[in-house]
């Protein structure tokens, strides 16, 4: 996958001393499967790569394992933790949540646990959310239910006043479940409460319904979310086919990355057309998308697209000269500008048209997860507490090669995972459409 | 429910002479249950109403029960039989075609029968649509698939034409499966035939996923909607919950009607406002919408609204007087319109919000049938090809107090069945939802 | 559907003088739709069967409506309810559970209700099973839980001491949802109140998954039941088809009626053979069932079998003499006796043989109900209020021809609705499965 | 994961001179990722293990890539392929086929593919199974069907005969999708085939629902089959906490390993117990599983347990001094089994009981895959090809590490995976489900 070599350092709060409270279930039967920090598994798992790093005494990068620690950092009997959930809805979250509350409270004893409410706003006063009170009893059935218990919002909050919060309210593990935004600000947080010398232990679960956090195999929400996008292609279909020259259009998630609508295509292999941010298309001209797409629908009869809602935005830079929509908002949705714009293409070849536009979106990420999403979660909900009770910090619990890792906050911030156009999800999705290239010959 | 009087005689081609062939199968041990044109089921069965009629010497209208007659029109040997789907996809369709196809063939022993492709274009030979030879091989596994094998479309065709088609192909009964335009435009290809001296049976069967036609109690479809159509509003909620003054906002089904909203509100009681065509309601002012859906957000932290599409039409009518939108398709969409009034009025209150909106309509329509509806769809199919049999034309199959009736096709033309503000469906949605009346007083 | 004439007066504790707390309602928009008790649906709804009677100056038959009344029995201020559920679980427990509360405390201002816990063992305190306090917080969610909140419990408990409890904890209104054995334990619990001179009212919910109860054309929970059920038989067919001489059988609920199997059969039209209750098959000699799998399995390669729980019972009597199985309450299990006996016929025939046996049974009944019944059962909970808050005592709320209605526990109680097989629904099942009589002739 | 070093060396029928019919795609746009058989992904990846390997000059073991390849060994106008379906049904069988055909058909040019019927019977000629004609348009919409098209079968077949068939009907590439013994078979056939001299590909897609290949990371149908796995235990969990003392118990697929039971159970944190093969425990005994759910039911007043198919043999050795049941294959069955011991528990003590028992195997290996599955086979169908077509023998399609790879029969056949007691997946059951070893202190 990547072949650079990161920084895989995980930053500690100090040495991690206690006994893990975990070492006495072992009389009672249960033997855990504890890890060390040398237990690594490696980045690039390719045999010539390894080879050729090996040849010239590089050491081959690795990952630090997740899991429990036979030394942990806190005092968990005076432990208190909070717990955050930001941006946008996800299939997934109260598993998460329900996992890190058990977690703490039956492997660790810790009693003390926040709910933070709305995301970021949960930490400034003026909001007036109180924090709710994690128990056991609180989390035990929620694993079914979509949403977040916890609420959420999006946007940034002072960085220094979330800080105050945290001290205020004594924690001393803040488990923040967010995208890149919230992990940049996590990042943030921490270095604001190493600053004030305050022993906070700051723990990131990377969230991201489009699946593209860089170094992160797998984020979760995404197969629930293919679940789901594969049932809006089967409507958009079911609705080409009925009508003449009918066209389903489905916009799905997707802001900077197409793995939701490329997987989902491969799911439900009807789509004839996939369009996402990583692959450029021409809308006009002999080879571009409109071409394509009327030249599909009148040898065949129908066409089925499917628009990640981050592809095609160059065509929003000139917008004015277009047409003229009405605002802000909707210049930038590629769905409904589609739309407009396979109408018009038809209208002007005087070609009957019947045309289906479907947006799933909202529908999809406010699920409860699905059994493969759920148990993924759960692994993550209890690998980020014993991360935390071993003392790290700036950190997030990453899945790499089949394995739960750790890894440095500033090693996925700001970067994103992408579809390669060259790889095998791509090229497996063009041979499923047959869709050509969509790009004019330069001039 | 209705308490009018209606004119329930059925049209036959000629009487029906020749003896049943499933009179035969009565030796192979299936006794099918034979209906006369004298089983009737009374139209209203309210006791004081039939008593008032009877006492006044009125006797009270009743409809003619569907089934099987030991008697049939037609010669099976020599029969062709079509059938078409007009109009919006519907979940059953595909239901509907199976059962016509397997009944007339096996019960009947009709071997040929046409299913015409893509709706009324399918009768017109300019669009080259073919007929496909419906076989019980061909339909035997469509039942769990969406959208119509037929295909369908939407738009008048020429009277006069269709029946050119008619006749040419030598068809003695169509099966016309659609909405209120289909059921008018039959009900004329059924005089035109007349007029030349034809004996082709047109026997319909209204579609509807709105359920709102007149004296027709349950359409087809409408259940797997209200299916679907809670889970939108389960998605809508969860959002609505999670954001600070979050507001999830589900556009539904139902130009004419509020049926599909107010089942679906029941079905999920999560939403706050419901808003359908029958109930007029303000948008501005102290007891509008907007000031209730304010003052639900401001004193409970969100709201969840769910909106037919043929409510607030009204509102478009002087929308040049309000806002500019761009088009004429936006202009009359309640959905997208309701959106943009409130993020308007939440703005100039200067009132946060986080408001989302699902537009499930599509994925929808397009489903399979749920198993309630498809048993109900198998009834109808049997239904209308018992009736055709028999040489009974211009009728449509309806259900009633929980029997399957023929209906005269001008008894249900061009009226539309509604929610009645004062009946148990709505009093229990406003129950449900705690709404006020969301009407200003009179000046 | 039932022809006789049955007695209909609902018992009422005394007099409704209060006017409805609902009607204050009417000033705040809602303008509730309230029904008297001279609102009555006929039972027979036949033109013909109308006609007679009133020729003969009978009055016909009908039932009283359910709905609120303008005048209540009870002070809501001071009333207590208590709400029961019996025997076995049922899709839609909660949704009733949720009506009631939420109907009671909203639109009657009865804020202590008592959910008693386990059925009819709630009562007797020996079991120790404290009452649940009933408050809209508790059961707002629960409509989409399956199962009970409050538990169940099979089994009768001593009649006057469920008296004392209601007696002591000053219960005015019980609600009590379960099936046949259920209603008669209410009937009683009624009289013994009675007897006492107690104003008590005992408001009974029919329950059975089997959808069999006299005088109620549906029963919640059995739509819910029948998409389940559809599932097993597309699992069965594909099983079936996939192997060798193949069958796959089902065993789906019905103890006295075969609703659910036939129903569901027709929902999914992939059986080939389908045994009910009410229609006796023979499964040995040249027409028996036997012979007609050997006969479908060696003709087509393979058959479907779906088997009421309660069919072929009789096959029980001298079941020593056919094969020896080792316990009881094996030995009137239908589905492994069927199972066992084909196995014994194809291994005697030499036949080779793929069966595949299922059993979905407690997978249906502990699930969440469908749109379908949520809306149903949020009909019946508030209607059960309004007839317990009018004072009305010894009925059970029923639906017939649409229409939700009050009927005496004793109407319905020790009888059972069964399929009639010379019905619409069974003779629809024989022509979609093609089954002959499975009766050898009389020797 | 596995420690070992397996011979990874792919026998090929010769050198594959021709270039790949993909190579001409290149000018249509569609880039596809070609491999080289020298593209290796390590085994282990385990950072310690490698450099220990390195440090004593052992060169890693590593996996050859799957994939297309530039050059190919069969002239694709004049290739005959095969494909069969072996063993018990499995989600995505279809899937697999359907991605089969398309490729050999689009991407190389393969024009005749025959469908085996019901696994190796199909190539025996007594069995008068005929082949199938597979063609893009039989195929195209067959993914979201369940079972396999072609059908299946058990049971070994004359491996002589097998290469017969292939011989006669002039096979070059045999795709064989099943479980341990038909990649047995398949090994031999290819040694069979070898012995004649003939060039013929064998390539084996393992097949196992139960996800315990050796060797193989993840095998299609399992996510699916935890899917419903899952909703199996919430109507378990559902009947225990309805009633008094309550258990659920619920049987899951897996003969000689846990891993859908242990999945399940992290998916759907409901369950108490778990019970698998790779883990022993007592029946009896202080520490025995009877006492264990005794002590949870009476403290608790219910449990939850889930049991693997292949756990718990033990118990039938000696099973007639337990108790007596009346034949073989239930004697092995540990659902009933279970069953029948903790009633009789606790009739023994006398503790009431309400036991649910719920085996939904049938109903889970007949379904469609889900999206995850679907996506899983399409790459596994897919890369079958490109091995076969690459004149590649002997061989199955593995899951390794998130790569798709080579491995040879041998290296898979006669062993499989396990749950690992010590390992992440069951140490994680044991704190979900809190249980306790369930063993007996040794006298």
């Amino acid at each position: 996958m990547d072949q650079e070599i990161i920084e895989t350092g995980i930053q500690a709060l100090g040495e991690a001393k206690i006994p893990s409270p975990m070492l006495k279930e072992e009389h009672g039967g249960i033997h855990h499967l504890f890890v060390s920090d040398e237990d690594r598994v490696m980045i690039n798992i390719k045999q010539a790569a390894i080879r050729a790093m090996m040849a010239n005494g590089i050491s081959p990068p690795a990952f630090e394992l997740a899991g429990p620690r036979r030394k942990v950092y806190f005092d968990a009997s005076k432990l208190r933790c909070a717990i955050v959930t930001c941006g946008g809805l996800c299939p997934g979250l109260n598993d998460i949540i329900r996992a890190i509350v058990l977690e703490l409270h039956y492997r660790y004893g810790v009693k003390i646990i926040y709910g933070v409410r709305h995301g970021l706003e949960g930490f400034i006063p003026e909001f007036n959310h109180d924090f709710l009170d994690l128990t056991p009893t609180r989390v035990t059935t929620i694993m079914n239910m979509g949403g977040s218990i916890l609420g959420s919002s999006r946007g940034a909050q002072d960085i220094e006043r979330v800080a105050d919060c945290l001290e205020v309210n004594n924690i001393g593990i803040l488990f923040m479940v967010g995208g890149d935004g919230t992990l940049m600000a996590a990042s943030k947080i921490a270095d604001a409460i190493a600053q004030r010398g305050l022993k906070i232990s700051v723990v990131g679960i990377p969230k991201t319904i489009d699946n593209d956090i860089h170094l992160i195999s797998r984020s979760f929400g995404f197969d629930t979310a293919v679940d789901v996008a594969r049932l809006a292609i089967q409507s958009a279909h079911n609705e080409a086919i009925a009508y003449p020259n009918g066209i389903g259009l489905i916009k799905l998630m997707g802001r900077h990355s197409g793995f939701i609508a490329a997987t989902a295509a491969l799911a439900q292999q009807d789509a004839n057309f996939v369009l996402i941010p990583e692959v450029d298309f021409d809308l006009d001209g002999p080879k571009g998308l409109m071409a394509a797409i009327e030249n599909r629908v009148t040898s065949r009869g129908h066409a089925v697209v499917v628009v990640a809602e981050g592809a095609g935005q160059k065509f929003f830079e000139h917008v004015d000269e277009r047409r003229d929509p009405s605002g802000n908002i909707r210049l930038n949705d590629i769905g409904p500008f589609l739309k407009e714009a396979i109408k018009a293409h038809f209208a002007e070849k005087a070609i009957p048209l019947n045309i289906k536009y479907i947006d799933p979106s909202y529908m999809i990420r406010s699920l409860p997860a699905n059994a493969n999403d759920s148990v993924f979660c759960g692994f993550l909900g209890r690998d980020a507490v014993h991360a935390g009770m071993a003392g790290k910090t700036k950190l997030v619990i990453g899945h790499w090669n089949n394995h739960f890792v750790h890894l440095p906050m500033v090693a996925t911030a700001g970067r994103r995972k992408q579809v390669r156009p060259s790889g095998k999800l791509w090229t497996t999705v063009l041979e499923s459409t047959g869709q050509p290239s969509l790009k004019n010959d330069p001039a």
